[in-house]
Parts: structure tokens; sequence; C-alpha cells
């Protein structure tokens, strides 16, 4: 007997997931044919309704189901400054903290001369654009402290030269909560070189 | 801004999967946005398919697209032996190693006192008719090798007493605790080559 063809379908749709093998893609597949017949159709429209409701807003790059996202909408926010980020769960730790204020730009990655991702695939151009054109005063660029995420940070800061913004980087240094002598040595090299009176 | 309810649904959905907690279903849940729409399709029409065409095999209880499956149906198998499995799983992972030629019996999970999961709410009753009515000659008992296993399996044994019927366990070349579905098909080899009378 070999598997049907409907559950092998099922668990190659589970392998494209991230960081899901052949072996839990089967163990998810078998889950999903246990469960209640309503909680699988209610799983079938969730993934359906992704793909036809969902999708980035024009402006931001950030997930909508209306014509802008409802950051951008906002009257009340501060659409003077711009949180560059690389990715939309990224906005959604920032928007969690709940003191950002701003709106946001999603870049929709990071360059990386390794994965072979030149600055042409990201939203960069457009990111340049809103700059000039909305009268944006301050852009931060939270895209996480890594080498690709430095390098996209400085390429970004580079084309933002010459534009009356001022160009912001999230500051570094040791997590709270952390135990000094687990901290690697970049991080305390920063913490130190960022140290502040008290 | 708070998760899109659309986004936040999809991320119930997954959450329900084993193993699955709210992170890594946030995760799946924007590869699903990030998806290629054809894929995003693809996939929800396979949970669909899961929930309205395949069933269970009302003698065995494989899984099946048909009125029976496939190994219940096929002549070549020797209908007069029965191989007892805790989970459809486990009976892929014996078909895989391509030597048993009988057919099965799945018993839906296994005895559990700390689970709370008694003897009626698996599939023995049925189990003992088909070895009374199809003149059965040997049952191996193949629930995993783990305390609710054993138990199970003694459970049956206990019941299959009297019935004309050899009984048998598969051999201890499985490792105490393992998961049958993550066995090695030379290791299972070793395990019905080793079976015991009980």
């Amino acid at each position: 007997m070999k598997e049907l063809q409907t559950v092998t379908a099922l668990i190659d749709s589970f392998s494209k997931l991230p960081g899901i093998g052949v072996k839990s893609a089967e163990r998810m597949a078998y889950a999903v044919l246990a469960m209640r017949q309503e909680d699988t159709l209610e799983f079938s429209k969730a993934i359906e309704a992704a793909a036809s409701k969902v999708h980035k807003c024009p402006v931001c790059g950030l997930y909508t189901e209306d014509e802008k996202c409802e950051i951008c909408l906002d009257e009340t926010r501060d659409h003077h400054t711009l949180c560059v980020v690389s990715d939309v769960k990224d906005a959604l730790a920032i928007e969690k903290m709940g003191k950002y204020q701003g709106v946001y730009h999603v870049l929709g990655g990071v360059i990386s001369v390794t994965k072979g991702i030149g600055a042409e695939s990201l939203s960069i151009d457009k990111l340049i654009a809103r700059v000039k054109n909305e009268g944006v005063k301050e852009v931060i660029l939270a895209t996480n402290p890594t080498l690709d995420g430095e390098t996209t940070a400085l390429f970004v800061a580079k084309l933002l030269e010459g534009q009356n913004v001022s160009v912001t980087r999230l500051g570094y240094g040791l997590p709270m909560g952390a135990s000094l002598d687990y901290a690697d040595s970049l991080t305390l090299t920063k913490a130190f070189e960022g140290r502040k009176k008290i």
C-alpha cells in the first residue's frame, strides 16, 4: 500500500513551510486527517482567505485586507517618521511594544551577498521616493543587527545622504535580563561604545 | 495595529497541529501569506480534500478514498493474519518494510491510565469480532513498545485467550520507549522475525 494521493498532496504542501521536513509534514498531514471535519474546513478556508483577501499595502508593504493598511490610514500616527524593517513580522514585534507612533516601510528582505539578494529586489526605490515626496523627517533603520541587516542599513543610509532627513539606527547593547558572562564580545563591545551617563 | 482577522484564524488553525506552538504557527501563517497564490490554493484544496474524500476503512481502520481500503480489497494478501497497530502511521511504516503480507487492524490509540483512555474508546470489540468471524489464524500485536503499548497488547491478548488463534508480539528488536513510525526497516524486519507467543 502506498500513501493516498490526497495525503501525498497534503504532505507536499506542509513540506513547503519553513523548517518543516518530510517527517514533520507527514505528522501534520495525519493530524489533519484525524481532525474534526469542521476544524479541517476552517483550516482550508483560512488558507484560501489568506490567498484571496490579504495583500500587501501599496504604501508600506504591511499586510492588509483593504486598499491601504490600518497604520497608513491612521491619522493619529506620525507620518513624518518611518521605521524601516526587513519583514512584516518585525513591524508586528515593534507594534507589540506599543510605544512607536510613526509609520513603517517593509523592505521585504535584506541585501545578502551569500544568498545572492541584491538591493534591486527590495523595496528600496519606493522608500527613497516616500522620503522625498512625503516630507519624512526621520528614518529609523530597524533591520536585524546581523551582517546582512547591517549591510542593508548602511546601504539605505548612504542613499539617503543629502536628503533633509535624520537617519537613525536602533540602539545596540545588552538585552534586558541578559547575563553579562554569556554575552558575546561583539555585543559587549557595542554596549561599551553605547554607554551612557546615569 | 493588531494582527488581521484572516491571519489570526490561520495561526489558530496551525496551532491545532501536534507540536506546534503559537510562535511556530505564526511563522507558518506568514509563510503561507508569502507563498505564490497557486501554492496557497493547492494547500487549501489539499486540506479540503483530506476532509471530504478521505475516510477510515470500515473493516480495518486504515485511511481510504474508496469503500474499503486497498489492503482489505487485496486478494493476494493473507487475510488470516492480522497485524494490530495503534495508529495508521504505524501500518504505513510496516508497509514500507515491504515484507508483511497479512492485513491490518488499527486500534485508534492505546489504553492509557494517565490520559484516561480506556479500552472502550478503541476499536477492540471490532478486532475480537474479526478474529471470531473471519477465520483469523494469527494476531500480531504491533503496538509501540512503551508502557501504554504493552498494556494494550496484554489486554488484547487476554481477551483473545480461548479463541483458536495464535497471538504474537513483535520481537524486542525495537528499543523500549521508541516510536514505531520512526523505526528503520531493518529494525522492523528483526522485530517481525523475532515475534513470540504471549
